[in-house]
């Protein structure tokens, strides 16, 4: 075997916790970049500057990063849910503009944009969007508020702000990408707000 | 050369103008439901029923055959824009989720659902949305009748559009995804007709 010959190249980092964590922010940049397809387990660990093996070592395989690095979420639905619940019905479309942006230009639309990126290979991305953007989080805000038809609200909801993350994260159609966050809440926090407490059949 | 004593198989179509369109039906179908990166030429063939040869034959590769199958329109963004032009402003928001509708519905969502779900690896997929959605179409629209901010307003009735297409044909989010037109029209239409016609600053 030649790799007993040649000293095997372990990168910069140890293997230990710190290689974990590198490999997870590397893990969601390559996938938003690349989608699930496309990343390949030695792009994620040069981007980490790891030896490959450590992948295998931390996650088991590619399947097994992805599930870690996209499909977990980085903060928790329900402190998500719980802030937005802290307000006036009325507010409620503003606090969901502010607190979506918020996250995603925080973490650079990362983890959403390796969703939608990963939804053609991957079904699980398709569920993660829906349990995130319906079940877990607007569903969830919905219930107590919405006055009938909370489902029908939730997925109208989940439209505008999917589309709303594809055209400012994933194609980047400008004006919309770069609008700062208060001319983003007066133009769609109605939308939401009308989703959400009006009339909507 | 073991091809020369296995004769060749040729599927059921000639190679033919039948089998031109067969193919691009074929790929339609493939690439929206594998993404550019997932969809192999052989299984756009066996879909078609034609030797994967004629592939090359007919498109020279498999980046020819996604240009024609999915980059150019099965309709002329021309008309579309003469039909939403054609009646009041007001009722503007209205036709424009009509027509997307429409179009959607009737060809499955299979043009949408290509481009979206190319949009990784193909930089011509997210182009081709925004020519299509923001350029051509819907710029071109309000170009007449928006106040101000016409670019603007495009991207948010893009925003709206695009999440709507998602959720709705690839993610497929009920009961959004079986909503029926007019429900869709009620839900939508003021939201676009807000973005095209209303302040939004």
């Amino acid at each position: 075997m030649r790799h007993q010959d040649v000293p095997r190249r372990r990168g910069r980092r140890p293997g230990g916790t710190d290689t974990r964590a590198a490999l997870l922010d590397a893990a969601r940049a390559v996938f938003s970049e690349q989608g699930y397809d496309g990343a390949t387990v030695r792009a994620i660990a040069a981007r980490a500057e790891v030896d490959a093996a450590m992948v295998n070592h931390w996650f088991g395989s590619k399947e097994g990063l992805f599930a870690e690095a996209v499909l977990k979420l980085p903060f928790n639905p329900a402190d998500v849910v719980e802030r937005l619940l802290d307000g006036d019905v009325d507010g409620l479309g503003e606090r969901i503009v502010r607190t979506f942006i918020g996250i995603w230009d925080t973490t650079g639309g990362g983890v959403f944009t390796a969703l939608v990126r990963s939804i053609t290979s991957h079904e699980l991305a398709v569920h993660a969007l829906r349990d995130f953007l319906v079940r877990n989080v607007v569903g969830k805000v919905l219930a107590p508020v919405a006055p009938d038809d909370a489902e029908f609200r939730a997925t109208l909801v989940a439209s505008q702000l999917v589309g709303m993350g594809l055209v400012r994260y994933v194609a980047r159609f400008e004006p919309l990408a770069s609008a700062d966050v208060d001319t983003m809440v007066a133009a769609v926090a109605p939308t939401l707000q009308r989703y959400i407490t009006d009339t909507i059949r």
